[in-house]
């Protein structure tokens, strides 16, 4: 509406007067801010900050505002994050063999709804090659079983950093990623480079078969949840969920459908979250300045 | 609108033409059916009725509609449960402290939303005294714990059965009731006749504080769900669930608050299925006529 | 699961026996009865059934079996209609410029969700050949205005006739039939053939830009509704609807992408349950056996 | 959790600095702030904000803090509000026959949900007079005709008067508050002090008998809006809206039940976001920031 903005996240310790000094530092360089919010968590001691402003008339350079950003985080004991709204993320999606995720992410990217470019795409089978290559990503085959685990996820690393990639997306990937891939990716700050779409409604029905079991149980509604990898399987920091009403009349074969509907929605609505830099995490948890 | 009806559900195993014969009888006797709806679960091999007809004009008297309809649940090798919609069932409601399920149930039943009658209150607590009798029912205290439970029990029993009653709900009683009290009150034909409320969305966060668990975790939805009791406690055929979003900015006193509303909503829906006879159990799932 | 079934659905004026002189019809002929739902409109005087038994074992022959029922329902003074579940629809979807749902049906269509065939798409506009084309459907560019709008119109019908087409869904086709292309499609049983999404939450905000009026009013929700074409513009019989929570803080643009994903449900949605024929027309309200 | 709370709401002419100017301000006082929300509606060059601060530790005294809060306000030529979160609203509940909303807002108050006291209600007819006395409000009964309607306003804001109310809730009054009676009680400011529940999903189905015309038009969702009164009927600023799913099978007391359940929900949610302060008006919108 009224060209790109300037992002910047910050977590740290709560005390008073820290929204007066950021926005100050804002105003002091001649920045409008557009969105501004914040998150105190009591109990932790801990304040979170999103202030989204205005590039055009702001008084810093570009190529100067991320070290001066860091030197504010640092000022205030805490770490920051800096994104430009119209630098496009590059991000690698992950898949097995349903394509229904990666199609929606694919079409979605194309109809400009996800502001991200995807110039790979890897998989552990080659069934959606034609799809990836289809919207224009590149698509690599890299079979993985035990044996070649460690192999693997080396040459999925060397991709990534070729690709120059910020963040993956597990779309239906059924391979678990090790300790070692998710240190190495998500580097030291210990940010979130990983979203994945878990198939059920967390923390129900973790593991194999949910919608089998799900539907043995006879539950009313079912679900599907994104969220960040981390270590923890299944247990990392939850983005968005999503539910839908099913009945006795539903066979499992619904409930696959109507869990592949729900997967779509949280996934990509997660995605959207993340990429326009509205999820801050902390303490195994996000806040989503929705 | 068109005068009280007779409803009969019917569980057998399946085979061709069950359908014909049960509305042929409705039929042959000058039945005007309302709503008929049918269930095969394939798996089982199992078919679930529920037929509701006029019973002005019917060609059998009232009280020989019972025996009619067990003989030919017996000819169709099955189980049969017979209902007029005019004969109000009489509920028994155990509470303790909590009165936001206790007081939604009695609104609803004086507001002619719940087609039943309340005559008793059972809790362990006094608190809710003055609530219940307000409304006119009995209000027993009987204070429990693990040395009297069994002697508590008995006494329960007693008083549902002076004041026959045919179904317990469970308001937020946050007691456990024993294997033995459910063998005894849901009688031989394995029919079940206690609902609860689950403070949570199971089979998620089972156990003690789930809205403490549920902010910890993070989760963006929280629920609950109504379900008959079986001994596999919090394991019974569910009945109803709801859920209602939350988000970063809610504490756990908030998600409270919105369980209540949600616990309310799941355990009336139930509530209402189950009096107007639309809930069917087999296999320890629920087939809801809705 | 078990092979095909045959679906026959029926509309006659309500009397005592109705269900059991159909379901006994299907059992004389050895049919084995799947799904049975009934509904009775009190007030009307009508009798809606829909039954649905596997075609195996039963004993017409299946060119026999239209004729049977349709003699069947002119003995009740009914409309009745024959399905084979086995028998693919054949639909064409009209178009103008935008995607995303032409996509959707598209995509589930290869992906088994809906039970189809697509050979023919038309538009009044060239954009969407490609897509089209792409998952095997021709694609027919008929530009319209109001001069040319009955010639062209004569030519859909041609090519409807030609594709031997059994339903039209009309994607975001920003066009309106006339009177005179429904009562060539529709027939004279009064079957309704044509499906449309609306681009809101009907009957709220017909007509243009509803997603800017429905931000100027400030609404915190906003939905979509799939319906039957009528002559009666945007007034038809709804199958479907959805809605999803909007905020100060979404633009117009967010609403018009809110929105797109609600129509897409919506759509999705009402096409499976009419596919399954699982929704009769009455009174200018449908009934939904799902 | 830590004390009592000072919140203030600003709209203003949008300019570069203002977030900066206003936590400034607060933490040049010595604030804790505890949550701050701002939202900018570009196209009318407005700015709103919401600052909530801990009252404890501040620097200025309680009764110095509105004089200082409105010279800050005009200095940036705009209007403010300031409330601290101890300081329960007195509110009046308008309601005719129906008792569903007054009963779910006077146990919510009871239950300390809705942070609030209620001395008053009054009503047209005398229905409700035990369920208002038994929550310990005084009951007013005041019927109302056309002759006596400017004479029974004058008294109704007599009473407001006496009473120290600050908000009025239309708990299902079905009657038309005049022009005059608004800008009487709103007063100068134009602020927004009457909340009222509407009997559908605005802005569907205005008028009269909506669930008759929801059922005839055979809606699959019905919903309840609640909002700001306006001169403009029914099209004041919507607060909160809520929807639930129908089917065929809902006959219109079905409908009725419904829509008690939603409007209890969309009023309480509504008047709760009012009572956190967290609602502010604008060109006919709420922002809410929740």
């Amino acid at each position: 509406m009224s060209g790109p903005t300037v992002i910047f996240q910050l977590i740290c310790p709560d005390r008073p007067g820290l929204v007066s000094e950021l926005s100050g530092w804002v105003a002091a360089n001649g920045g409008n801010i557009r969105h501004a919010d914040h998150h105190t968590d009591v109990g932790a001691g801990l304040f979170l900050s999103r202030i989204e402003w205005q590039l055009q008339g702001f008084g810093l350079p570009r190529q100067a505002i991320v070290p001066a950003t860091t030197a504010l985080a640092q000022r205030l004991e805490g770490v920051g994050q800096l994104h430009f709204s119209d630098a496009l993320p590059r991000v690698a999606i992950f898949v097995s063999r349903q394509d229904h995720c990666l199609l929606d992410l694919l079409w979605r990217t194309q109809a400009g709804e996800l502001a991200m470019e995807v110039p790979l795409v890897i998989s552990n089978h080659p069934d959606l090659q034609s799809v990836a290559e289809g919207f224009g990503a590149r698509f690599v085959h890299l079979p993985i079983n035990a044996a070649t685990k460690a192999e693997v996820e080396d040459r999925q690393l060397d991709l990534l950093t070729e690709a120059r990639i910020e963040l993956v997306v597990l779309a239906k990937y059924m391979q678990v990623l090790s300790p070692s891939f998710l240190e190495r990716f998500d580097g030291p700050g210990g940010f979130q480079r990983v979203i994945n779409i878990h198939h059920s409604f967390l923390p129900a029905f973790k593991g194999a078969q949910p919608y089998h079991r799900a539907w043995d149980r006879g539950v009313k509604l079912i679900g599907a949840t994104a969220h960040y990898v981390s270590e923890d399987l299944d247990g990392g920091p939850i983005i968005a969920q999503a539910t839908v009403g099913v009945s006795h009349r539903d066979e499992v074969e619904d409930l696959i459908r109507k869990g592949r509907d729900t997967e779509r929605l949280a996934l990509s609505r997660a995605l959207r979250l993340h990429l326009r830099r509205q999820v801050m995490v902390y303490r195994g948890r996000t806040a989503v300045f929705d």
